[in-house]
């Protein structure tokens, strides 16, 4: 029976690869708090995928390491500026906001779901004019890939991290659906984040084959004082870390993240392809990871969901009569469920 | 060979059970942050257990829950009372500050680790005189089985919770060693907690079996508005929360939460009566749950740790020359760790 | 010799009658911390001038009555809405996210400087959808006069208020520019405030013509609950706060605040008049206030900045070539300063 | 008549000079926020009355002072470490926890007020050894003269520092009675703070003779970095700063301050040699300042209080069947004052 869940990566079970990890791990009494011997291959893994010594803190969501993350970049008198449809702007509750102690996040338009440098060079511009009337520009936070399914380019990244740069701002990255962007560039992970400009890296492993882990990624040891304290204070310190460490081990040996993330990306570019060829369907940004945004005619949305497909109707301006979705695929989507679904539009009926 | 770790019972692995749920969880996609039906199951098992309708919020770290739960009783202005020695006031780096805000823990002193009434009522009056100038008296936190690895009565819990009733505090109990407690009490868990005036439990699930569970138990509806707000906020709603739910059903099913317990409580027991036969060895408290402390002569110390064995060696006023140290026993200990300590305690030089 | 700063009506001194109170009040000791006469006085002279019992908490500054009157209406985890150019929102250096403990201000844009209705009742049903991923809408805060110059008649506040009750928000009004907009609409302070669904008002003293008072003004006691710890903690209850009182009850004593702000109001649209008739000068909004925006030629600018006259250029889009300045009259700008300021402009240099 | 309040220094108006001041400085317009010239020699003065160039920050309260000068020295995940008495753990409604973001205050015993440089050190000892399980010791906050109406010799507050500056941690003194404490010691300014080690000093005027000013004081400009956002941030910048300049220029400026002190210090030595005098009547502490604490029997203070002298009665253990009180004299204090209440206690009935 084919799988109708196209709300979000979030629903896939993990990869058996990780839950094996993981019972192996459950091997007698170790040290706890990141003390044992997985958390220390951890590191070293790390910074062989990175291609430098880096300085991992796993923990068990991405709305915890991104504010964790932010709260590393800016005091709370802080600005930290993002897309204004970014995950940390709109979908965590808040939570920058409480580990970063009451900083603001300043959100940035644009049609595609990336930072304009300009538009952040302008916003920066104004804050120091204002001087201490207005938040201390602190840091930029990148989603990548983006929360419209695009994908930056390492270039991209370097126009925005040089803006920031110029004026002491620290460069984040939420890596939520990192694998699926590196899929995408074909570059490695280096070339996308440090050699580009960024500072630290909320790096994805849940929604792409994890059971429940997510880590902050320094690439300068300099940033990361007192970042320990930050995660126990935050509940985010595991005792029995192991656990944690294992499943990040997993997931990043023998590129099972890319080889996950390329599957995904994989059933959603058949699924665009299925759309580019429905008549009345149309997609509304690039497919480039595992995400697609598509305006159809309320009609057929309807007939999708009383077929039983599972996806969310997302807000957008400007689609005259249409309805906009998002499609996301996972690395547990088959082929079968892709086509299941292009079936159902195919057959589902539109307005003449 | 024998397992020489008496640091702390979030060394042990986790139980088998647990992990198997995990691994039958892990089947197919289901609805995420909580919406699975593990989740819906954990509910009425929960309330089951308790005896009551309960509200449960898994989270995966003891920290996570108490300063979750805390929040959700006082306000920033606000002030917590607890014993000093209280987890929350001293080992969770401040998180209980951070979740709610910025409100005050006041640290009530007594030598067996418990809160005491009087103290209480006396802390409470004053705070009141001060009006406006001292933060408002707002919870009492208790944690059972306490920092001495000593076990409240329910009457203790009586008497404390009507004090704080009085007043209008909330009552709170950080029950990281909660199973331990009940295995100790013999009582139900409804017996130790709503139905002495506990308004609000972490229950604790990693030291004794889990991987990575606690839940913050609501005994009062009325109490949790708006706490999956704080929950998601703070980077504890799991997206793939079945993983968790799972754990705790594991946990709670079929009374695997008290054989285990009571194998810690029946290991630490052990130790004591071969501590109490060892010439120059004290108990500097009673042995009621999974800890003990033991006062010894620097020597015997020493001695010890050049065995291998790991444990703390702990702040302690009025020992003369002895040292303090604690020992703690888990699910995973075995008859034949204990018995390699103790001999260890035996063989151990001491000053004539 | 005429003033020349145009700069904000914060650069005035304080009224002759202001200082003469807290002359008299600096007679012998009195209770401190509000339990003197003067305080009491000032609640029941507030309550007549309010035409309902309200309750008065004095502060020094807007910032700090803005965030402290935000605070007791959004809880950390809440969204304030407002207009993007409002001053809580760009002006404050996140005193609101202090207070608040991190809540969230959500800019609304609308070219007159005024909260959409409509706009807000969308922000406010999407963040419903969204549950516990966004933070929880927990109030509206509108500018009186607005950071344009504007001001909202009743009926305009009215229709947000209803938007925001019907959805549980407060509404909080930022009143520092209070006594001009009630000057414009020649309505009651009544009328103006909780007759149209205000729960809680900044009222501004300071712009105005005290040395540094504002109040918080609650118009339902209900909302006062532990508003007085809030102030204290933040630092702003004062020991001998008859000194604020004092200034405070001058304020609103025989209507001197309205003087003063019609005065200041007479003076803007003078200033207004002279500019509709200047050359190549354009009123940018209506000038409803104290507060004009006007655009000019780059070279009449730099014309009236070499005169010596004081004042903002101020961030527009839109002008062509036009730069956009602010221009604020206070109770002390008197007829020749504005007199100079035209004649300066009709004298200044313009690109033919 | 004479003057029966004795409950604190607050209960004062303020000095001529100071009122004189402010009114000269109402006079015409001038730049807004700081940037006057009262404020400029603001920052004149007091380098010259410190022997050093200070960075001087006006605000409006003591508690402001404080809690945003320990803001500047702990991260929210530190430690400030105080006496267990001192105003910022128990008089501020928490403000330094707001305003430090959740840092933890930590109170050290000792019967004099005074904060014992071996418990300092044992304190910051713990933490370390406890790692990230406990809050950062990041600060020591010293109160001058204590809550107990002693003063710190140079000599002792040197002896704290040394400590302090050995693990990193910043010095703060709150100064809200520094000029009583100067007079006493008799000392300069400079000896009592930077050539002793403080880093950050809240200078008190309010109790001593202003309207409402007191600053932060910072004896090390690599110290302030940001601190303007802060004040600002937390409500506490006036806009018509020349107000709260005015008022510390008159206080610094001819002694007035340390006149006003040596004033209140001597009616403080007055009163208590009459208390020593008094049968029946015991003082708690050395008077230094301008606080007695005096023990005496029920019937006495009953007696005193129906004599309509107003002062606080005292928590204090140990007394017998005494009850202590608190006597604060100020600057406004006159012998006849005095006189009375020495009267009225040599009249108070005392059980035989």
């Amino acid at each position: 029976m084919p799988n109708r869940y196209f709300t979000s990566d979030n629903v896939a079970p993990a990869s058996a690869a990780v839950l094996a990890a993981v019972r192996e791990a459950n091997d007698g009494p170790v040290p706890s708090y990141g003390a044992d011997p997985w958390s220390a291959r951890l590191q070293e893994l790390a910074s062989r995928v990175f291609d430098k010594a880096v300085s991992v803190f796993p923990v068990a969501t991405g709305t915890a390491a991104n504010a964790l993350a932010l709260a590393q970049l800016a005091p709370p008198y802080g600005a930290v500026y993002c897309h204004e449809t970014a995950h940390v702007m709109t979908d965590e509750c808040g939570a920058p906001e409480l580990f970063c102690g009451g900083a603001k996040l300043i959100g940035l338009p644009a049609g595609d779901g990336k930072v304009d440098p300009r538009r952040l060079r302008a916003a920066i511009d104004l804050a120091n004019e204002m001087g201490v009337h207005h938040v201390k520009p602190a840091a930029v936070s990148l989603t990548q890939a983006t929360e419209w399914g695009t994908v930056y380019r390492p270039a991209e990244v370097a126009a925005i991290a040089a803006v920031a740069k110029e004026s002491g701002l620290g460069v984040h990255m939420d890596g939520a659906r990192f694998a699926n962007a590196i899929a995408h560039l074909g570059c490695s992970p280096a070339e996308a984040t440090w050699k580009c400009g960024v500072d630290v890296l909320s790096l994805g492993a849940t929604k792409n084959g994890a059971l429940c882990a997510e880590a902050v990624v320094f690439f300068d040891e300099g940033l990361t004082a007192d970042f320990a304290r930050r995660r126990k204070r935050a509940g985010h310190l595991w005792s029995k870390m192991r656990f944690l460490s294992a499943q990040l081990l997993a997931y990043l040996d023998e590129d099972l993240w890319l080889a996950n993330a390329r599957h995904a990306n994989a059933m959603a570019a058949a699924l665009a392809a299925g759309v580019r060829a429905a008549p009345g369907a149309r997609l509304l940004q690039p497919v480039e990871a595992n995400e697609l945004f598509v305006a159809l005619p309320e009609a057929t949305v309807a007939a999708l969901e009383r077929d039983g497909f599972l996806f969310y109707r997302w807000p957008h301006e400007g689609l005259g009569g249409d309805v906009a979705i998002r499609l996301v695929t996972s690395y547990a989507t088959r082929p079968a469920d892709v086509e299941a679904l292009l079936a159902a539009l195919r057959a589902a009926p539109r307005p003449r």
